[in-house]
């Protein structure tokens, strides 16, 4: 697995996709940032005069509704829209799914176009299966990391999404299967907005990756590991975005193999 | 009082405020770091269906108007008037008054809604208490330290805020009192927004601390220790911002209580 | 040359010029610390109702249109059109010039008001000059730079802009003129809105400069020897970017006469 996870990477750094984020202000710079790292194009945009045509340029579409707005929720509809018309992948990203009524009701218009994947942290696709569910199907099981993972299955069988559970350890729930990455470290929730550019990296791997679980699983093994390698580096949170920078443009496939936890 | 000072730190640390922030652009990404290192949480929202159910998740808000324009300011409004409805408490950054006249009938908008506490620089303070004052009132003191701390005096006693006027030697400015907080360093005024990150800072410890003069003091005192420590590990202002994310997030007991200037 | 050109560095962080910068999302917070870093003020403002103030304020302008939407666009002609009424220098940077026909159609809008200098990649260049002219003048040289530069000449002929390529060699057109400047890293590709920064620095050379070539060829050399400085120091981008903010603040004189390589 670990094997068919790095020639990914590889592939990504040589195809270079461009991915194209509608995504939101606070990680805009770090995100671009991380998908240039991994070797990937990134370009923002969200004028609704020009979306359609910068979908059509790029190879994969990237939706985070970290804040978003009336303007941009159409940019994002329509992004959306754009990419199942031609074909191409999409990933979505529910930030703060559950916290307000108008983030559930963008969600479930989003969800209906079908996301290619969508990744989460465990009360975000817990939120998302819940907003999507009649109140007779609830989710109803106890331990939180179950519940989501209960979630994650609803949302793939309905709506045919890869889904990523983000955590301590990463659970990527897809058709029968379930991945587990355990990589990572806690000083990333201390960082904003590395879950928005681990979603932006899996952007740059399922634009070029054919098996869109595997794509997932590697987007994600890599960057939970850059991640920890960085945090073993990092004196706090400042030097830990330096360092997951650098190491996602280093990254060695000895390093790769060696040292990712996947079951 | 750096005794007392430090528990509040150890306050914000352990309880994790969950703090919404409707700021510029140009600083979403570093304060949201900054936040996030003292031990917040940060939200950023400012679409209107939903700022009213944002800041009701929240236990403070910080309102910046560095990049506003005819939308922020009704987000501004909103959130200010929310947090006003469910006695929050919220803060106010008055980046560029007295810059334009849009700048400053925003202003007088958002001060006739009692920020708890409103942080600038010595001539912001100033602008923001002469665009409020009738011309007969005019804070006509000569030097300018002593004409902010005037103008700092002025607000207080007409809007009930907590007044901080940032600076070579931070003042904050509260009933009858005055604390002068000389920390800090000149490179941090090479880094952009850094003022901002004090705002959302403080942002932070009035969500929890309940008496505000101090809890605009022990936040003050932190960044400014922070920065100035930050500064001597720093070769220029790309390595303070980040030396500065990791101090904030391991500075201790022992550093604080030897190094913090105030009286 | 070289002694000209630090000069004019010395200059910019001696007036310390305010720039009033109308740019994308992604690069506002590291175009904002590259102004610093190099002495000059940075404001970023884009409101319709104070736009014509902030430009009245400011000693030059900078136009990005990375992110426009309808309302920047407005924003952005409203600022280009006050800079030209108060006779204050505008540079233009035409992001993504030919991935939409939106963006050229902002483009050609733009172009109208003859900016002072355009500064992008070459195939930005490319497009910009293809876009504004008649199918049967073509620009048809086979070679990629040797066809930018032939734009460049025919936007430098038309608009009376000083035309900046970035680039492996940066090259500066203006009439009957040309500077190749060779500095700069490949590294530099690697961290998003460099060109951006660099944009934003030409825009606080022309704010204190008067010969606007020797302006554009200033800040161009300057920030293409700060990136491979810093790339020289970085183990990657993400510490790319803290070296590079590091290096534009702290480069020296000796430095850049020993390196700089011009012709």
């Amino acid at each position: 697995m670990e094997k068919t996870l790095w020639s990914h990477i590889s592939t990504v750094r040589d195809q270079s996709p461009l991915v194209h984020s509608v995504t939101n202000y606070v990680v805009m710079n770090n995100t671009a940032n991380a998908l240039l790292a991994v070797g990937a194009s990134p370009i923002m945009a969200h004028a609704h005069p020009e979306i359609h045509e910068i979908v059509s340029i790029c190879q994969s579409v990237v939706i985070n509704i970290g804040t978003l707005d009336e303007y941009w929720l159409e940019s994002m509809l329509n992004a959306a829209t754009n990419a199942n018309r031609l074909n191409k992948p999409w990933v979505l990203d529910p930030v703060g799914a559950g916290a307000t009524s108008y983030r559930d009701t963008a969600l479930m218009l989003l969800l209906a176009l079908k996301p290619t994947v969508i990744r989460g942290n465990a009360s975000e696709i817990l939120a998302l299966a819940k907003s999507n569910q009649t109140k007779t199907k609830g989710v109803d099981s106890t331990a939180e990391s179950n519940e989501a993972i209960e979630a994650a299955r609803y949302l793939n069988k309905n709506f045919g999404s890869v889904v990523c559970i983000s955590g301590q350890t990463d659970i990527i729930v897809a058709d029968g299967k379930e991945i587990h990455i355990s990589n990572g470290h806690s000083l990333m929730t201390k960082v904003t907005g590395l879950g928005c550019s681990a979603t932006a990296v899996i952007g740059a791997f399922v634009a070029v990756i054919e098996n869109k679980t595997e794509a997932v699983a590697a987007a994600t093994a890599l960057f939970s590991l850059a991640g920890e390698i960085a945090a073993e580096k990092a004196d706090g949170p400042g030097s830990l975005q330096m360092h997951l920078l650098d190491t996602l443009y280093n990254i060695t496939e000895q390093t790769f193999l060696t040292r990712t936890r996947i079951k």
